[in-house]
């Protein structure tokens, strides 16, 4: 292990940090609303502090690399999106009305991991300077995972290796730092333009310009933070309440596909568009699953309603979910349990690769669902030899091997993890499905999960050693397993 | 597809069956317990119905036949499992007091896939002859699906396929029909053994006749029928209870391991055993986590039992449970939400193969774990080869896939599964936990559930359609998915 290396990205990762920081600390002095100063003062701090202990890691690490070696590129994610949570906790500890560590924790952990997830029962009682950095810690997760992905995640998983396959900056194997440099260009000015669109078009919808900047970074981050205590329900009452809905609907769809698909089509390259399952497996699960539980929903005499309403509802819940945002209209809690049978399966499966969702990823689905045909298959007639293409490019047996075991052990950790969340909660009379939701909520980066912690509830009643646990989750979902668990390995930690 | 073998064998199968339930028949005229004689009735008109037609299918299969080809073999096992649950229905409607079609296919499937979940509230109402013919069924089940394993499934899986590694009758890959007549003939008698010796000691432990041979039935095939409404419970207050429930519980967990391992010892071979990883995990497995949960309720406050009580409950319950038993003695829904949650997970896993246990089984979970491992390390050594050994035998990456893709598929079965049963019940109410509890129960043949399925509840709250839905869940997952699967695709029936 490169060790130079490592402080002086990271530093230079907390250095961006402060800088974000003062942007939010300039508001919160600005902000014609502001009742008192204490914002200006907590994110100021803050900004200085990070801004020392990036000074310091940055002194540490002096010298000039040509490129990041893979161990210390694997290493610095898990590392930054750690050390990123901590120093993005401090705001809230700092700010009246206060939060404690692990709330402070899980509250940073779930902004920068675009989770969602919220400890806050009353976000009128907090700042406006503290709310604007909470949406942007979504909006600079959102950004970090899609340049990550390209930088080291696409290392990693089969899904993401035939992104790249038509780009020319991805022609050959591993990517040399120039290319990658360019890609993460391309994502970047990709990532602005939609959060711009999003802007505008929220700004012409009506809503304030603070509402407008939270949202759009909360939505195109697929982060799902309100400066609302209803969420999106905030505007359902509004006479262009739909039009909102299906506005933040479409970018959080957008979202939930490969960036890349953008530039795709910005080239006409109309053959790579085809090729590309990934986001024809998302936009038809996403129809489907929504019109069922619609009409369900309608068909459902308890629940009495009429069509347009139903698909209406079920639309915005249904892609909010499936897009791993989270944002919340109407309770599904109320929903009958197939509902959200089918919510919690959405959740496990999240987003497409290369997009800032989360969950376990749309390509791993069809590389595991296709594989389990060919096995059925296989069972008469053991000889055949198959060939299974996923987004153009043919999966080999080690890949697929790698994915489905991906797969499944991002259901064995969503096991385990409702098990200490239950042991960590004992005594506090949860039970299996709050245990499930809050497992699902925060390893997939949704927000909201089911029983005691669904949408209408927060997680401020659950204990400090459960925030904390949770808040590794959402990070560890977020870097898709690995870039985490590597970090348990001591061979990735010994020196060259 | 050739149909002649397909009704030839089934026929043979039918006429089995309907040896079977004469001699229920002769038992129930006979029992001096006996009221009247509908019992006596029933099984005798359901021997004559299912003996006719297996006659039926033999004659219309005449014709000799070496081998059976693999894809016969396959549909063999799937319409198998479906008769026997059609035809061992029968003594269940015809007998007072009547259960419903999808009662009665419920309780069958319950009984041939050894699953031993009921929807018969009080058992006292119901004569001894058809108690004896429900656990027989259990019985005949499970040596069904050791033979069949050893016949058919073995070409299915890895983990199968190494179990026969060493045995001189498998040296070499497919299985010659002598070659599997020998190893069948070697499990049937280690089945008679165990069934005997377990039988012995119930009775030395003072059970009456009916009970020795009823529970010693249902335990050396890990169904978990009992002809008592409280299960082992019934004799948890006896002076030798807790040796009941120690010689139960040995049996359980022998009966989930590789049968062929009897074998192993009787021969001494020491250095096969040594190599076999599944029975090392599983019995790790079993008392770890009964150790976790008997300190877990003994430290618990609201739980208050002393260490000795909390340690007998957690070990029957936990061995239960894993061995996919499903024996009850103390109400395991009553204990917090993480030891239900540990119980939900040992659900999944189940036994080993070659046992008569249901669940995904243990092998699959080591493969997988193992091919987790390497993943991670390989995220920043690419070009680490990894040897996976399982059961001392190497483990390729076709392999790798297929065992990863089968557990992925089971945890998706479960979760569709889910919707399913809560599309199926909607409007009588049922959770989340309830309907997810239902599928683990049957998909996993365990029996007894969570929520308002629990350990002293029944299925008869259920309607019509989720019983016939849950009872192919059971037979699904006895035969391990694809002997199932297959049924659906077309080409599997084409004629050659
Ligand atoms: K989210
Ligand atoms: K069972």
């Amino acid at each position: 292990m490169n060790f130079r290396i490592l402080a002086k990205v990271l530093g230079l990762l907390l250095l961006l940090l402060s800088v974000a920081m003062s942007v939010c600390a300039v508001f919160a002095r600005v902000d014609p609303m502001a009742v008192k100063l204490n914002a200006t003062w907590a994110l100021f701090t803050s900004a200085g502090v990070t801004f020392l202990a990036g000074a310091i890691l940055i002194l540490s690490g002096l010298g000039k690399f040509d490129r990041i070696p893979r161990r210390e590129g694997v290493v610095i994610v898990g590392l930054g999106w750690v050390l990123s949570t901590v120093f993005g906790a401090l705001p809230y500890m700092l700010c009246e009305p206060h939060l404690n560590w692990s709330q402070a924790l899980f509250e940073s952990a779930s902004g920068f991991t675009t989770t969602g997830s919220t400890v806050i029962s009353d976000l009128t009682l907090w700042p406006r300077g503290i709310l604007l950095w909470r949406s942007a810690t979504q909006w600079l997760g959102g950004i970090g995972i899609l340049v990550l992905f390209v930088a080291v995640l696409s290392y990693l998983g089969v899904a993401s290796k035939s992104l790249f396959r038509n780009e020319s900056s991805f022609k050959t194997g591993e990517a040399s730092t120039a290319r990658i440099r360019d890609t993460a260009l391309t994502l970047l000015k990709i990532y602005l333009g939609l959060t711009g669109l999003c802007l505008a078009g929220l700004r012409l919808l009506g809503l304030s310009w603070f509402d407008s900047v939270s949202h759009a970074m909360t939505t195109v981050s697929t982060g799902g933070f309100s400066p609302h205590n209803a969420s999106i329900g905030h505007y359902t009452g509004w006479g262009n309440g739909w039009a909102i809905e299906l506005w933040l609907s479409v970018f959080m769809v957008l979202c939930s596909l490969n960036f890349l698909i953008f530039a795709v089509i910005a080239a006409k390259n109309w053959n790579r568009l085809r090729e590309e399952d990934d986001a024809r497996w998302f936009l038809g699960i996403t129809v489907g699953i929504s019109l069922t539980i619609g009409l369900g929903l309608f068909a459902d005499a308890r629940y009495s309603i009429d069509l347009v309403e139903a698909l209406r509802e079920s639309w915005f819940i249904v892609v909010s979910i499936a897009s791993t945002t989270g944002f919340g209209t109407v309770d599904y809690e109320l929903w009958p349990a197939w509902c959200k049978a089918l919510l919690a399966i959405l959740m496990i499966v999240g987003g497409c690769a290369g997009s800032t969702a989360g969950g376990m990823k749309v390509g791993r689905l069809e590389i595991f669902l296709k594989s389990s045909a060919h096995e059925v298959i296989r069972a008469f007639r053991p000889n055949q030899v198959f060939r299974l293409v996923v987004n153009g490019s043919p999966v080999d047996d080690a890949s697929r091997a790698r994915t489905t075991s991906f797969v499944a052990l991002y259901l064995l950790i969503m096991a385990l993890g409702s098990v200490v969340v239950g042991i960590l909660e004992a005594g506090h009379g949860v039970d299996l499905e709050t245990c499930l939701g809050a497992v699902l909520a925060t390893l997939s980066n949704i927000g909201p999960g089911f029983g005691d912690l669904g949408p209408t509830e927060n997680f401020s009643q659950l204990r400090e050693p459960t925030l904390a646990f949770l808040s590794g989750l959402m990070i560890l979902g977020r870097l898709e397993l690995f870039a985490i668990l590597v970090l348990f390995v001591p061979a990735a930690w010994r020196r060259y």
